[in-house]
């Protein structure tokens, strides 16, 4: 390895990403995990959960634009959403683009994510003072059991199932999920590597499909994640969202993005062989 | 770094990716390159050149069968094939899956290349004894210049524009190409990372553009070439070829293949916001 200070993270199976870091801005333990945030040469802040990537500034764009405009674009008339997880911000700061949206809940565990992203990486915390982002410093397993219903979208922006995720992926969860949704709302989770998790992929997949009766994949390729080619589960009680897609609101607000587009809504859910086998459960 | 042996490919920009491996093959200056092919333990046989990524066992699959099938099944009745590079020989495996080829020539500039993975990496190299394949070792760039004309489909599958490659990112090269390409035919190029290498991705699709009225860009992710998701040029005299697939030929063929399929032969083309731009030059 060349010279200077490096993060590492372990993808498991003989397989590590490097980075070389000019400085480490945080290092601490919360009551739930490890959080660090540096600052990298190529990939500009990177924020780690036990020593797992969870966002870099350089490619954090990718992730977020497809776990929410997919989903937005794909309903009629978004207004109330709900976050579990995605205490960096990012998915708030893409969700408040689209000025239908009354309310944004957003329910993380772990308050130490939320206001280390506020410190040190306000380009992806900015929005999360907006007064329609209503904060939730709880377990989103609990949080969902009690909720009021009346969701147009959910969204599931977890770390992987280990550790404080774990309980996310969970028949009884996406049930509750399911409950708290609208007949015509949408619920979109990350769902794992293609690539190095084919099992987690399969898991969450055959859970969902035990309570969604509509369960398509979708992905979208984020360098500084083990494997680089993501999966989303876009998961509705009827087939119209599959559908709709948006395209006289995409065009009126004519959003700055760098990811998404009107031809990416489409093509990220033509998968690659393999994939289409591991998320249909063949 | 965990313990063990490695392979590290320094990215540049301060970014590595590293394999641990089981087991070092061959090891080996040939007159134009350092050569390596190892046994790793999550990509199985891992081929490098000047210590760069060339291929692995595990995602070779998604490289070859991208800068192969989209062409060919964009083409009525692709008989006569053109490679440049291509020595590990996955590109030839995968085009004489095509009965309706009767030749492929292919011009690999280093011998050593085709007789280590002959030797090594079988299963790419499986199909250069096959009748149809005729082996150039000699450079690809002054074959063109010289070359009688015919080729349905040629396909540059060259390492980067550095070192032995570096002939092939230019103008006067795709000309040549352009010269003994048929008027139906279609060149298609490996084109580089567009998280990567931006630059390289510019300056091959502008060269492309002095030559071919039609230069289409297409994408698909490899997890172990850096920034993953990678570029490729498709190039023609006529813009038939973009609008055409051989949806007949492909359920009849019925190819065993693991991540071209019919939807990602219409959803490569459609781009990332900031790889329109990249490869439209804005």
């Amino acid at each position: 390895m060349a010279g200077g200070t490096w993060f590492t993270e372990d993808q498991r199976e003989g397989l590590e990403l490097s980075m070389q870091i000019k400085e480490t801005l945080v290092s601490k333990q919360t009551p739930f995990q490890k959080l660090d945030i540096y600052d990298t040469y190529k990939y500009g802040k990177l924020l780690t959960l036990d020593d797992l990537v969870m966002t870099t500034e350089q490619d954090e764009f990718v992730y977020h634009e497809l776990i929410t405009h997919v989903p937005l674009f794909s309903h009629k008339n978004p207004e109330n959403v709900l976050i579990i997880g995605g205490g960096d911000g990012g998915t708030a700061r893409e969700i408040v683009k689209h000025p239908s949206i009354k309310t944004v809940d957003m329910v993380e565990i772990d308050e130490q994510v939320v206001r280390m992203s506020q410190q040190y990486m306000p380009f992806l915390a900015q929005e999360l003072t907006n007064p329609k982002v209503h904060l939730f410093f709880q377990d989103g397993v609990e949080f969902v059991k009690n909720a009021a219903s009346g969701y147009d979208v959910i969204i599931i922006d977890s770390t992987d199932p280990i550790g404080p995720g774990e309980g996310l992926l969970n028949t009884e969860f996406y049930r509750n999920c399911s409950k708290i949704l609208n007949a015509d709302g949408i619920i979109v989770s990350q769902a794992e590597s293609l690539f190095n998790n084919p099992d987690w992929v399969k898991q969450i997949f055959a859970k969902m499909r035990n309570v969604f009766p509509v369960v398509q994949a979708y992905d979208g390729t984020i360098p500084t994640y083990p494997g680089a080619l993501w999966c989303f589960a876009f998961c509705c009680k009827t087939p119209e969202p599959l559908d709709f897609f948006d395209a006289e609101r995409f065009n009126r607000l004519n959003l700055d993005l760098k990811y998404y587009n009107k031809d990416i809504h489409r093509a990220c859910f033509a998968l690659p062989e393999f994939a289409k086998k591991l998320c249909n459960g063949d």
